[in-house]
């Protein structure tokens, strides 16, 4: 068996060494004579796996001890309703920045729940560019502010985050669906940090939250249970059964992560592979990225062929080496290949290799 | 290797199996080089898989073309919170039969959006029992009738359904989380049945919800995108990323349940599985099954031993002879054993002659 080179943008490539574990696990884990999948919440086993979860993704993000880390269901989809529904409490409007596809998803959830100001847009540049923060106009009112740090169809991400304002506080908010665990972040910084862990957390079904403890316990009222986040920090994530296989999965790509020597190391490692990438895209002048350099995304990179006849016969012959799944987003057309985590370094240098060839016989 | 026999009330038993297929895919689905969670929801192989899944679960179920059959998260914990959202229309209460625990949870979250009207309430008796249907106070002008066809914890099943109101039409909706595709029920009775799938459908972080179409598309104004039926109808339960995984191993356990024969032959196992542990249970003086004859669960057998200073011992010599997860709810105490589709028949014999020998040595 061959593992491919898999540039999938989300569910995406898993570490190796996970699916080998789980693999070995599955019909017995530990020498229960069960998966770990048909074993209660409220085991011992499953129990251990949760809280060793919990504690590495602390450890590995530094999450400071005021914040409650939560595993939820629903995606970062149900957080965009989630968010305003407990951190609205007596304001009537929020501010969220608009940098791509997933913002603008979160916007148009938001404005069921509130008023909603766009406090910057990078929608008429085609979603090029993070808008510099220093434009941004900041309403010292609103309940939160709003971001995606990495969007993953534009390519582009933050670099940098904003400073709100303290007095009254206005927590920041960061949807990290694509780019969590790949950099060090300071999450003191922020309010809220959530995100769907099918790109560098685990596979599609579990939503990670790091929330400040003081913003728990505010939900609007009428507010489901399933989306009130004081239920679920009340619980553990267990007020009803959490999805046990896809925490367990989590648990092993956090040991993973340590083990590579955590977001140090994995920063590193990623700058080296987009920045390897970039500047084959930039040497070349077959090839195009569309995001200004400063807002390049390390985890998406998205790029352009001279004509877009030539996309197919490039898909074609990347998957004769092995490359899967670099097609563009529909939405923008082209090229992209996801650099996550999990991606291995000799995947990317394999994609370059590929790409001057191609650039060679096509260019 | 030795499997146990996990009794297990959820998370419970997965046939060995679709565990073995799954572990045998688990590095390389298909010659793809990939586990088939790091696919794209929209990725063609997924695809087949998710179309393979609602074709199976239609036909074991006979559902009928006008329902839809959607695949979400959240359990049947958040459809407490979607059925009233999306059913109650212009209506101002519903009826809700109290059966147990999980008949209770649901009434508590309905309370949240509308007047409950409570039409039967085993409570009294301890749940020991399901309410004669002739005894309901049933309110024509409800939005729905909610009930529970089977209690894990109390170990009470419905044995038939009730009638409805059909002008105007007052939908059945029924969570059967822990007894879907254990028998064949006539779908077309109701207009909603959910259900978790950590019970008979596979791991936790699914939820199957069959709905009738006309009941589609009336959420109640400010509802979460995610909490629509009609978000998630309209885009074949893909509006956001799916619980991939957990819906491939849905599809393996349909599979392997048409293999079995479907759910005339499943039921006619768990009828003997069952029959045989309650014949033991009326056949000793030592062991005790608190529910009347006439409501008692194909899927969850409760009884006690006559002193529960003996369930210590009880659960610790099963656990000797491979007999696991025994242990009764801790709010009834005592013992339960379930007896899901993917528990073996073998495995009823065994703790049988366990449970004999026992009341021998100790009885």
């Amino acid at each position: 068996m061959t593992r491919a080179f898999n540039f999938a943008a989300g569910p995406a490539a898993i570490p190796t060494e996970v699916l080998e574990q789980a693999r070995d696990e599955m019909l017995d884990y530990q020498g229960s004579g069960m998966s770990i999948m048909e074993m209660s919440h409220r085991s011992r086993r499953f129990i251990d796996i949760a809280e060793e979860a919990e504690a590495n993704l602390r450890e590995l993000l530094n999450v400071p001890e005021q914040y409650d880390v939560l595993f939820l269901q629903g995606g970062a989809t149900l957080q965009f309703a989630m968010v305003p529904l407990n951190l609205l409490r007596e304001k009537t409007s929020a501010d969220y920045v608009n940098t791509g596809s997933w913002s603008t998803k979160a916007i148009k959830e938001a404005r069921k729940f509130c008023g909603v100001n766009v406090v910057a847009n990078a929608e008429d540049d085609r979603f090029d560019r993070i808008p510099a923060i220093d434009t941004w106009s900041l309403d010292p009112n609103a309940a939160y502010l709003h971001i995606c740090s990495n969007e993953t169809i534009a390519g582009v991400q933050f670099q940098n985050f904003p400073e709100t304002f303290s007095d009254p506080g206005v927590p920041l908010v960061a949807d990290m669906s694509s780019d969590i665990l790949s950099r060090p972040v300071d999450v003191s910084r922020f309010g809220v940090i959530y995100a769907g862990a099918q790109k560098n957390m685990g596979p599609a079904g579990l939503t990670v939250v790091i929330i400040r403890r003081d913003l728990v316990g505010h939900a609007r009222k009428g507010t489901p249970s399933m989306l009130d986040y004081a239920v679920h920090a009340g619980a553990g994530s267990m007020s009803n059964t959490p999805p046990t296989y896809a925490w367990y999965l989590a648990a092993l790509v956090f040991r993973w992560l340590k083990n590579m020597g955590g977001l140090e190391a994995m920063e590193a490692r990623n700058r080296r592979k987009a920045g390897k990438l970039y500047t084959a895209i930039e040497q070349s002048n077959f090839y195009h990225c569309p995001v200004v350099k400063e807002a390049r995304s390390m985890m998406n990179v998205p790029f352009t062929l001279p004509d877009p006849d030539l996309d197919g016969a490039f898909l074609a012959a990347a998957e004769t080496r092995g490359l899967f799944n670099l097609k563009g987003h529909r939405s923008v057309g082209g090229m992209r290949a996801s650099l996550y985590n999990a991606v291995p370094e000799a995947a990317v240098d394999a994609l370059i290799e590929f790409m001057n060839e191609f650039e060679h016989e096509r260019g």
